[in-house]
């Protein structure tokens, strides 16, 4: 049991992680507890912007499209991204938002699914994926039925088109049995989309081995990719050649600088493109997922459970009385790579925690939310959290009026 | 009838705009006729992509959603571009690509037309926004007809639900005339749906005046947003109240972080938002927008018309028996702004042209396509153009091997 900020440095001189900490611009004085909101700036992104400003667009201009490969940019690190979830890199390609991308799958999921017309969602799960699967609904009347409910793997049945779930969930960190899941989908006869917006980078998924149908994913989150970095989406092999885009805009054609009449959908994963990707943000992405992938899987997953254990460690032993309780599983291997709490002041206590330069966030009701980051936080960035925890508690400095004003936290 | 550089270059010295070109970053040596394709870089852009980068992402990091307006960024970059296009600041939104918001307004016209259900489109439009409409009537089966036609306006009758045109035709730079066909469009009982990618920044256009309906345009051509820059769409205010996203985001939503489990439409033009946006992109398009903002739009058209003139004018001059034809209209309130010519040969001479240092583009089949924009071009740029087209002609230059294979320009 460590109980002192000295035997948390010393987790950090035995970390085999501690040298990627160097490749992220973390600013002086803060700790960082929300990269599963927005993943902070890497020096190679930084580096990689400027190129494609000054280089690509400023001296380039047009021509960088083909001679800097702007054009096969979502392939290529959509490729990339297929390395950290299990997938091949013909399955994965990035476009738009996570928001659209889930939209997209769903229905082509729905004109696969023979006639089965049931969404089946979990209610409390991020609620852009539900809104999304409200607005197909609405607009398909009565080719869809969108079902959500709390236990939604018990509610499989023959009537079930596809199962839409989130891997781990955003508020409570919980992390789902990929693999059990999806067998039990496709034993009820059913395709499954996940969501793997709170995962993707932060826990090893391997979507192949698992039998998964479609995926979606965000780019800045644990990926880095940088404020609305595009999303990603796979979809299995065995699908490509039947799996339709509804959104079929022309970076999704066969031929799009044929600039033919008639949309025909490109051989495989590229169908599922639409319009002209954002270069800059696509391009950071880029850069920040080679410092990913530089690092080992193995290491970064029990970085990420040893970090979740001692925050909530600390929390039970340091502030005991002050009303905390966990809103995350207290078993490393059902988390994410997230811890939260509950705290009927939870939203103040954040902002009274920011002062302090401690960052996490807030999901409403009264959710405190904490990303645990294993590339580029240290063991005594979490000694310092639950210190500025205490610190606020114990001041009561977070029942001050600027704390309890509303804010726009992501 | 100018027919030296020398006289060229005495119209730039007389040209009230002439100073606006030192707000681009244009490379020495370069002739750039592609603006109308992807604009060029601005100081202005690349110093606001590197305070994005360094300062909001890389130190203010999650805070910066709050502190330096991210979250209102597609709100106030569409009210800047509402004064370009004839719109009031509420009816005007960033977001996705210009083909995610042509097929959300589509969506949105169908559901408001009453059960009218025929999309009606001219069959050469831009190829993206005949795959999205196809995608849609796909998608809706008998609930949707799509009808392309080579002459639309005829077309309308008591069955269409939506007229859906380009303002500037992106090969031919045909102007509309946006009055005129609106009019006709709602004396048939028909609601209006312009793309405004190759018009929006490059022509006069006020959509409030001439009763539009919706529209929708594209950031990195003549509004200079760099690669991939976000879109725009227009609603207009009398159908904001009705007007529904079936692509509902949660950043569409009354209070995205409420995280409430239903989706509720934000009560304005914000409700066509959707996923998170590309900041870095949306920060560049922002900053570009300033320096267009600043210049006299009469003066913008004027020079704009009298380049294209003088092009035009040269070609006929100078390049006469080298097989060009125009493709776009001779008279200049007709044309957008930008030229094209029928060659033959027309890829392989705008490649050979390329390495001379002056960039335009090519459309298949046979179309070469200049654009001139008003803000940076110069009178001697149009000279330095044609006089590269007449040695490019004069030396065969064009017909070598590495000029005939394919390539990609957009």
């Amino acid at each position: 049991m460590i109980l002192d900020r000295e035997a948390a440095r010393r987790l950090d001189e035995a970390d085999p992680l501690a040298p990627c900490r160097a490749s992220f611009l973390i600013p002086e004085g803060i700790t960082y507890l929300d990269g599963n909101s927005l993943g902070p700036l890497t020096a190679a992104a930084a580096r990689r912007i400027a190129r494609v400003v000054d280089e690509e667009w400023g001296r380039g201009l047009i021509r960088s499209w083909s001679e800097s490969g702007w054009i096969d940019l979502p392939r290529a690190v959509g490729a990339k991204i297929g390395r950290l979830i299990g997938a091949r890199p013909e399955e994965v390609v990035v476009a738009d938002s996570t928001s659209i991308n889930l939209w997209k799958l769903l229905a082509a999921a729905l004109a696969l699914a023979g006639g089965r017309r049931v969404v089946l969602a979990a209610e409390d799960d991020f609620p852009t994926d539900l809104y999304m699967m409200e607005g197909l609904a609405r607009l398909l009347g009565d080719r869809c039925a969108l079902r959500r409910t709390a236990d939604p793997v018990s509610a499989l049945d023959s009537e079930v088109a596809v199962l839409a779930l989130t891997h781990v969930h955003y508020k409570s960190g919980e992390l789902r049995d990929l693999t059990a899941v999806t067998a039990a989908a496709h034993a009820a006869g059913a395709l499954v989309l996940w969501d793997l917006a709170h995962s993707a980078g932060a826990v090893p998924i391997d979507l192949d081995a698992a039998g998964a149908d479609f995926a979606v994913g965000c780019g800045y989150k644990f990926l880095n990719g940088g404020p609305g970095a595009p999303a990603f989406l796979f979809v299995a092999g065995r699908h490509l050649g039947a799996a339709e885009s509804f959104l079929p805009g022309w970076m999704g054609h066969a031929d799009p600088f044929a600039f033919e009449r008639s949309y025909r959908p490109a051989p495989g994963i590229a169908r599922f493109r639409c319009g002209t990707p954002p270069v800059l943000s696509l391009a950071a992405l880029d850069a920040a997922l080679d410092v990913l992938l530089a690092a080992p899987w193995a290491d970064l997953r029990e970085k990420a459970m040893a970090l979740g254990d001692l925050f909530l460690d600390l929390v039970e032993a340091r502030l005991r009385g002050h009303g905390f309780s966990p809103a995350c599983p207290r078993d490393a291997a059902r988390r994410g790579s997230q811890v939260s709490l509950h705290h009927p002041a939870g939203h103040a206590i954040v902002r009274a925690l920011a002062c302090r330069g401690v960052l996490g966030d807030f999901r409403a009701p009264d959710v405190l939310r904490f990303g645990l980051a294993p590339l580029y936080l240290r063991f005594v960035d979490v000694w310092d959290a639950v210190e500025g925890l205490r610190q606020v508690m114990d001041d009561r400095a977070w029942d001050r009026p600027e704390h309890r004003r509303r804010g726009v936290v992501t």
